[in-house]
């Protein structure tokens, strides 16, 4: 008997659909590094358009989408952005925007919601007066729905907001949209509305929406002509790409209308984790596919316990921090996964009580 | 009628074969940045086999396969690498070496075979007694076969005496391998063996080989274990790359055979251009699946308007230089292919001496 | 009759002693690029001595000293250095570890003495079982006395644990020591005991000891060989450098001396500023040198307003933010500066208030 | 009795005069970071108005002074740089303009008498339509005199060419002019004449003009307001800069008329060495104050031997190369030295000839 296995480490997990995969064998290509693949040019249209922005590229992954991005709003030497401090950007992308790219990052502290108070974005500003020793700000990044909180959502308002701060001072905005489908959804407000605001936006297409690779970056005309020449320099450029992109299109046709029923998921996991003696979670703060849930200490559960004791159950999940784990939802969990889960989360919890600490 | 279209700009342009299509329709997959893609995993091994090194690394292009490489190499700040004044690193990418990794280039002259001549690399070599000015010396890159000097090969000797100059002074060798396959034919030499003496090689398999995407670098265990951090820092690490793989998978199993006829097709090509009247072709330097052709100043076409005539009739090419253009043979470019395209340059060239310059 | 001026923005505006011109006039120099200037070699020799490290270099400011220490200990590709969200190096240096030096920043909130929380700094370590997308880290950096703490010390004991962390993980521990003999003599501790935990150190003698330029910075033998080279590579290389460094070693040698009572001058100003109506001086965190004070907002007097009133008077002061200056003490300010300083504060704060906001 | 010593190796071993120290000792100096020290005000203006540039800057050194220009000119991500393979910047400056800022070198070949042909120049400025593989050339460099030629002369209407050039395609172009009043000197043209075409000239005050520090960068006010804030990113904003200023407007003042004797003197002694059996010397190349000469391999003398020989005589002399050796003149090598030098050389050579080999 093969044991079931569910995947709930992250959304990006998913494995291509038969209709992706057809389209993929399907798909019309050309030389995209020459000149155009016209299905590559075909999604990045579609995509553009849906977020309200003039045009868009293929790129191998979020990352190079969130790098080149800042790279671009940041080419002179000496710039600085302004961003979360537990975004994804700071946090998870071995720090490429520096290492890589020579840009300076200033961070705000990210709220539980995952904003940052205008205020003190606004403090972190650096006056031009005193050029002779700071850096000079260029851009101000978000990230929507952010990660670290949860998957929590930033409101159209609260962009908007952001974005008149960025023009008052002559800043750039980015925003890292690896969910941001998420949180149209969540909201209830069209995408474009909510990256209006932008001068970018990096949409992931593998995460949620299902695609096997890719992110496409949205801009004006002149921000996608330079981000097409700095994605060349860092090895992005490929070939016959429209096999990546005939997929992405399914994906992004087919699944932004599932991620309401990932959102429903992941209510009915929070409430039942809730409901099992030795965990809490913040059922507010789940607003789209994130769950996180801490394990109370009493428990003697690690986190890595208990993803070790979850993995017996053919349950995989990633810890958040000590005592904290997160499980993400996307189309290829179903409902009878989620009562699976929770059934293997009260028995691993119960089996170690029981046992004063093993299982 | 739909005009005969025959697209000699670069063996890039390869579109995937039905076999190919397949492949990816059907590719076992899994995320390949939280944990290991099955079909990533057997083209690396494969790869990594061919040329007889212990590890691979797939990556979206043979550009980010080179700057991983170099990179990884030249991984303290201060280094150099030295490296042919004509090759594609130094030419044709974006000078991503330095600008994004900081490293400071070297040349030296390529000869016309594409080598450069061992006591000019030596010459070329920084002493250690004066760092206090010099950059470190730490790596020496070739590019077999050699594109700008028309897909020359170097021989397993050269490579051999490079890489004893370089252990010698303890610096690592790095081979542009785009077309290494290539060479491997042409020399009748295993591929492993034109490759023994290197610390790393990115092997394209998007160009001859005919995959949509995709090069893999090979190396040891340890120089793989960098390269798979680097490539997420540069945001090449991709998903269910299996897709990708399973296509380069059967490129490198259908179209290393293919090759030999390549060239065969090169030489016939190569030859039926020097009996043009205004064209001079070095037949001799044709080795692979590249031919350059000198257009006499006495026809007074110039090459890209010989270019221009020539997309009039279907045929893509690029341009070389002044007076100068260049013919890439591949696998869907058929004997017959070969045949319309000399007719079409006959003429081009016939008619415009005929007109006085116009056509 | 000329207006009697007092400069109290910085202790870097000092001017040179006779003593020094004196020294400077009479050095016994080399070229300290080619070999071995004399003079330079003694003042790093002791300096090294007094911090008790192994060796020390020259370099024409704290800037370069802590610039190249931090690339140092940061010299390979990906690294990042844990510091204070408000030291020095992170505000006021142009962000140059990042712009020049690809250096990844994270920092840890600044508590009110300067110091960051010892289980925040561990929190922010990086594991290395996630470098697949995480920064190396690689340094901590602390900076002592700390300017933007309004001069206050951090003791041995703590800098002390902090090393114990850094060594735990492997990292480095680097301290910018601007003013580390301020914080030396006011906690009456030696100067060494404060840095006995670091890696490096960087030691101003243009701030309050009032040599006209320069640092030194100290560590081992292996690090200042280093550091020698990055010196030439950033331009700090200098010839006949002995010139500055006899003066650097006259401010050595007779300004240590003279702290405590740039101290104790700096309470009596502290204490009456806070008997001025409108102003308001946190005593206790007058540690050193350096004055903060606030200004209520019911004065109606901005910083800008103040510093601009009181250059009327011949006082130059810097803004520290809104309704907040500082004032720096330094030897070349006297007992009847301070007095007169105080006459004037008071006289432009009654000022503005009699007349409803004018002066 | 000690003995005497003649250091040849460079024109930076130079100690400062009598007039210099004096200087110093009452120099006029303020916080040149905070505001603008009066003296070093002084200096930038006369070298400014000298080199017929609007506006000048001290840095510490021509490395520093040759990084900023390159830098700045380079300011935006993606750039690259045409300089001759054997210039300072290239060989002798650690690689810094890539290894710490980011630029793509590339190499145009040096001619002997250290120009750069003008075509070859051209032929390797990128053209931007192919931008997408290409970095993008934004800048020319020229050394006037050359060192690595042995010291020879640009004239002005190469110099102009170049110019022309690089505003035909909207480059800059910068000189590294740590020689340039020698060059002045040598062809009898005023040395703004020889620099009208560039864009920045880095002013080198510590070599042949036998300043101990510094150089001065001049171009327009507002490349100088950029070189401004990038010194200070790199630690080289100096405080009372105007002690190291005020020498080095003496060293301007006085030693610009010397150099003349020192070309006479580096004649007298490229004729003396041309005599001696086993040395050769191109007369014809030492048109300023440094000769080289070639040992010839019959003498069984290596350059390393050579110094080693000279050095039991007080000389100090650098090697070039193998078999050749570079002496270099300045004001402080008097006429009884080259004879000196002269007759020892002469010894080293006969009695290594006499004894076989040893001496």
């Amino acid at each position: 008997m093969v044991m079931r296995k569910v995947d709930l480490r992250s959304d990006t997990v998913t494995k291509p659909t038969e209709a992706m995969r057809a389209a993929m064998a399907t798909a019309e290509v050309d030389d995209d590094v020459l000149g155009h693949d016209p299905t590559a040019r075909r999604l990045e249209k579609e995509i553009a358009k849906a977020m309200g922005k003039e045009a868009g590229l293929f790129v191998p992954s979020g990352t190079m989408g969130n790098l080149i991005s800042v790279l671009i709003h940041c080419d002179v030497r000496g710039s600085e952005v302004i961003l979360g401090d537990y975004c994804h950007i700071h946090i998870y992308e071995n720090g490429g925007i520096s290492t890589i790219g020579g840009v300076h990052p200033r961070t705000v502290k990210n709220n539980e919601d995952g904003t940052m108070d205008i205020d003190q974005i606004e403090a972190a500003i650096r006056d031009p007066n005193f050029e002779i020793c700071y850096p000079k700000t260029k851009l101000i990044c978000l990230e929507n729905s952010h990660a670290h909180s949860g998957g929590r959502c930033l409101s159209a308002e609260y962009t908007d907001r952001v974005g008149e701060l960025a023009k008052k001072y002559g800043l750039k905005l980015h925003i890292d949209g690896a969910r941001i489908f998420h949180a149209s959804v969540a909201l209830g407000v069209p995408v474009h509305r909510l990256v209006q605001a932008a001068d970018s936006v990096s949409v992931c297409l593998s995460k949620g929406l299902g695609a096997p690779v890719g992110s496409v970056i949205v801009g004006s005309e002149s921000f996608i002509a330079k981000a097409k020449i700095l994605r060349k320099t860092l090895g992005g450029g490929m070939r016959q790409v429209g096999v990546l992109c005939a997929a992405a299109l399914v994906a992004f046709q087919e699944n932004v209308g599932k991620l309401e029923e990932d959102h429903r998921k992941a209510k009915t996991l929070a409430e039942g984790l809730n409901k099992i003696k030795g965990l809490k979670v913040d059922i507010d703060s789940v607003e789209t596919n994130i769950v996180f849930f801490d394990i109370k200490k009493e428990t003697n559960i690690s986190e890595t316990k208990l993803c070790k004791i979850l993995e017996g159950y053919g349950i995989l999940a990633l810890p958040e921090g000590p005592f904290r784990m997160r499980l993400v939802l996307h189309h290829q969990i179903s409902e009878s996964d989620v009562q699976y889960s929770l059934s293997c989360i009260q028995q691993a919890l119960t089996g170690v009580r029981d046992e004063n600490g093993g299982i």
